[in-house]
Parts: C-alpha cells; structure tokens; sequence
C-alpha cells in the first residue's frame, strides 16, 4: 500500500508567484541560500549544461526545511501556540521538527512504530514529539486525527498544502537568480511539492523554460495521473527512491497541469548509478531521491542536447552501510 | 613492507615561505581555490571551532594536486619535453597525470601490475602512461631507474621533495588567507608533504598557532621519527587510512623537527567514526584519510577547547562498496 493515498483534502487555492517571493522573505533568516554547482564532466556525460541547485545542503539536508518554515512562520501567534504536526518518518518530519523548534513551538511527528530508529531519533533532536502508530494507512489516519483533536495542532501536510508548496518554490526561485538563462528546468517528483513550486517559480522568471518532472518508473503515479488527467495511484511503488514514493496530491495535479509540466521516468539501475556518478564527480553526497533529476538527464529521458539545464537536488540523507564504517 | 622504505636520496633544500608563495602564483590557474566550511554540530562534538579546508573539492579530488602542479610547471622548457615520472597508485599519480596533461607533456606512472583497475584507469584518463611492475619494492624501483634512464624524465617524489612540499603549504596558506586567527592548524601526515608545506606556512602567517600532524597508530611512524630524531619506519603499517601509510621522508623530517610539529595519534575505529560524522553533517565526501585531522580533534588528542582549528581536509577518493550501488 503506498504511503500516501489516503483521501485527498478538497482542492486548496493555488499559489502564485508572489507568494514564493512572500515565503523566501518570510523564511531567509532559517534556512540556507545553498550553492549551485557545476561539474564539466557531468556536463560531457549528459552533453548539456548542467547547474545543480544544492539542496542536500539545506538545513536537515533536504529542500523540506524551505516548506516546512514557510509554514511554521506563516501560522499567527495563537495558532502557533498550539503547535504543528504531520506524519512524515522522512525529511519533511525532520523539517517540520527543526522549523518549529526554531520558532519555539510543538511539533508531534507520528510515525509507524517500525520506523528506523535513526529517523525517530533526528525528529526528537529536534525538539518534537514523535507519536508512535502501527504501521498501517489506518491507524496513521486515526492517530493524526485524534491527535488534531486534541491539540489543536495545525496539520502541514508534505506536499498538498499552498503554503508548503510556496516555501518549496523559493529553490527554483534561487537557481534561476544565480543562473537566469536556463533553457530547461527539472526536479524529482514524489507527492509533487517541489515541482508545483518549481513550476511556478520558473514559469514567472523564465516563462520559455520548459519544466520537467523527474520520477522512478516504479512509482511513476505523476506520469499516469498527468496523462489520464486525475489521481492514478500506483498501487506498491517500488523504487530506491524512497523520497518519491508517495502518491501525487491533488493541488499539486492541478498545478503542474495547468503549467504543461511534463515527466520523465528512469529505473533504478538508472537512479543509482547517477547517484553513484554524482557522489565521485563532485564528492557531494546525495540521497537516491535526489539522483533522480541527473539520471533523467544521463539516459536522455529528456530532449536535452546542448542544453542549459538547472536541476533541483533534493536531498542528501541516506542510511549507509554499517559495514563502511567498521574495522576489517 | 611499507611502500616507502627505499633508500632515501640526500636531504634536500628546505623549502621556504616564499617558495610556497611562489608556488601559489605559478599553479593558480591549474588549481582550484577550495571553500573553507564550518559545521556548528562538528563543532560541538569537537568542544573547538573548526575551519575545514575542503581539497577532497580539489582537482582530481586531493590537495595532492598543489604539489604536482608546482613540479610540472617549474621544470624548464627542455625538462618538461622529457616528462615526468612517479611510481604511486593512488592520489599523487592521478594528479601527476593532470598537471602533465594540462601543460602537454609526457608522464609515466609506474604501478604495481595488481593496483586496483580503478586506479589504473584514472590515471589514463589523464593522458599518462602507465607502467605496470611486479608488487614489490625491488621491481618498482628498477622500473622506475630504467624508465628515468631510458626516458630523461624528470622524478617527482610525493613528499620528498621541497617542490611539492611548497606546492601542498598553498592550502594552508589558502586557509589562512580565509580564517587568519587559528589557534592551532592540524594536518594529516603519511609521508609529510603535505604537513611540511602547512607547518611552513602558518609559521610564517600565524607563528602563534600550534601545528600538528594527524596520524593513524596503526601507521605512527611519523610519532616515532619526530621522537627519535630519525626515521623510524612502521614495518607493515596497518590502517584503513591507505593514503598514510608512507614513511615519513628526510626532508618532511627535517621540516616538522624545526617547527616544532607535534603528532596525535588515533585508531582505525576512531577514523571510520569521524569519517562517518563528516559524511552525514557536511554531506561532503571524504576519503578515511582525510577523516583522521577530525579524528583526532573528536578523540580529544589534541588539547584545543574552545580554540579556533584550521583542519586540511585532504581528499575525497574511495573505494565504495559496489553493493551501495546496486540494485535490491
């Protein structure tokens, strides 16, 4: 069952180029102007001109840190005192926890009790609480909504939520500032936060920039759902991209609908060895989510020749092997 | 056998401040000017403020290609005709083969016939010939006598050397140049070059900093040789850090024992840990030799609360595990 189908929230209004630029304001003081980098050898093997937006080192290692704040410092004083909660066990939990620490307000995570301990253990650095839940859609609905109940919490959801998708857009936002001229636009697609905020971004600072999604052929919901014209989940994605297995949102359809968005698919072999690629180009460590967007550009998933092309890298964190790091 | 126990040649001229000055004009277009990065989480587990200068963000991804770009742009025009020639299967030979290919002239690298294919290919994807010989001292050392007969080509030492040592002392001064007031600047040692170029130049741009040497015990003979007075070699150096498993060279020895250099030792344990640290907060790759300066700080074997540390992060090449990259 793929993580994310529960029933969507009713279609929410859609945000616009100002409120990025509202949401980069907002948000400047918390998170982190991360650089852009070029590498000439990634350029011969993609044959085009690549300039990677390096969220991986964004605060909790994850472009989620710039929606996360934009929402944490968005809610007024009395909502704020009630606190925030979402149920994320990846980097969208981890960024909710730091964006509210950071402004001094509670933060509950729920998460499935078999999570890995080290994802719990990140959120509860940060401050938050993590609210443990079996590991079913069901009991993560209930425990949410029990918990809204009684606290009074403000839900951010990871991706389906205007604000959210503001914060996510100030990435593109920033790339295009520093590189204007892109030709060509790309970012992973899970749920479809960043894209819609990519999207509208780009679409204001550089409207004949075309702008693609990247996405694993194993939850390749966003591809099918674009080209049907409503949801179509997948019912068990399977990818190592373990960032983008969610279920596109219905905000995020009408969003990259209405902006000709169009996705590109890769398989894993693919998404590792671009990993693997970027990781010994540019000692850079990034997680496989984020390779997704280089291994589109590597198999030629997009027309792409000679190209300059801005890409939207996602995140760094990643469990590595115990075995790396033990004495033989 | 250690790799570097061949008789060494006489000791050589030291090298001065202005040399490393002067290096730093001459490969300035060769070289990259790496980022000094700072990681307030690094710092508290450290209980001091760090200042990593990043050369796994260098050329071929070690600072190694400081010191070969100095060797290769010295030599007069009828030298660099003849070519250059090293015997190293690791960093020194990649950079070697760069700088070489950089200014069009010939070099040889002499390799045991069982160095990782890896290694072997790097190298040639610089444009360098390699030339393979029997995985033993006497063999090396008879390629490399015949090769420098046969050819005129010129031999650049990896440490041994006051050339490459003024071409590895511009990081430092790089890194002073950025952070001025350090307490104290620690380097990793192997064979010294690249302690003996930073010991010359933060004496002569901070003389009040401490300098030290980061070693792997399992490879201490650099701890020896300072407390002999002479060089004492490891017989078979154990240690995941591949890069420091040198001995300590005459020159480097007569550099660190007129600075006062002091070396701080740590475990293969404490390496991988460090390692590991520096992965996952900085995002950055780094190979375990470069971890062994952190290393040493997090062990605390080196006295610096509170102190304000420059740290050489030397490089940023590893073998990883094919199996990270594979797929389920």
């Amino acid at each position: 069952m793929p993580a994310d189908t529960q029933t969507p929230p009713p279609v929410q209004p859609v945000p616009t180029y100002a409120d990025v630029e509202a949401a980069a304001a907002r948000i400047a003081r918390y998170v982190h102007r991360t650089p852009v980098i070029t590498s000439a050898s990634l350029d011969r093997a993609a044959g085009a001109s690549l300039f990677f937006k390096c969220e991986n080192l964004q605060r909790v290692g994850a472009f989620k840190m710039r929606g996360a704040s934009n929402a944490v410092w968005s809610l007024a004083e009395d909502e704020a005192r009630r606190g925030v909660l979402t149920h994320s066990s990846g980097n969208h939990g981890a960024a909710l926890a730091r964006a509210a620490g950071q402004r001094g307000i509670p933060c509950r995570v729920v998460m499935p009790e078999n999570a890995p301990r080290a994802k719990r253990r990140a959120v509860e650095d940060f401050g938050a609480v993590v609210v443990p839940c079996a590991p079913t859609l069901q009991a993560r609905e209930e425990t949410t909504a029990r918990l809204l109940a009684e606290t009074g919490a403000v839900l951010v959801h990871p991706y389906n939520d205007p604000v959210v998708i503001a914060g996510q857009g100030t990435a593109a936002r920033e790339l295009l500032q520093e590189v204007p001229d892109l030709d060509l636009v790309v970012a992973p697609i899970g749920g479809g936060g960043l894209l819609s905020g990519t999207a509208i971004a780009t679409a204001a600072l550089q409207p004949r920039a075309a702008i693609w999604g990247a996405e694993p052929s194993g939850a390749d919901d966003a591809q099918r759902s674009l080209a049907a014209g409503r949801i179509v989940p997948v019912e068990s994605p399977r990818t190592v991209a373990d960032g983008l297995r969610a279920t596109i949102g219905p905000l995020p359809l009408a969003i990259l609908t209405a902006h000709g968005v169009r996705i590109a698919t890769v398989d894993d072999a693919a998404i590792l060895a671009a990993m693997r690629l970027f990781w010994e180009r540019t000692k850079l460590l990034i997680e496989p989510s984020a390779a997704v967007a280089l291994a589109v550009l590597l198999e030629r998933a997009i027309p792409t020749a000679g190209a300059r092309v801005g890409a939207i890298v996602t995140g760094g964190n990643l469990d590595l092997p115990e075995a790396l790091f033990q004495t033989g």
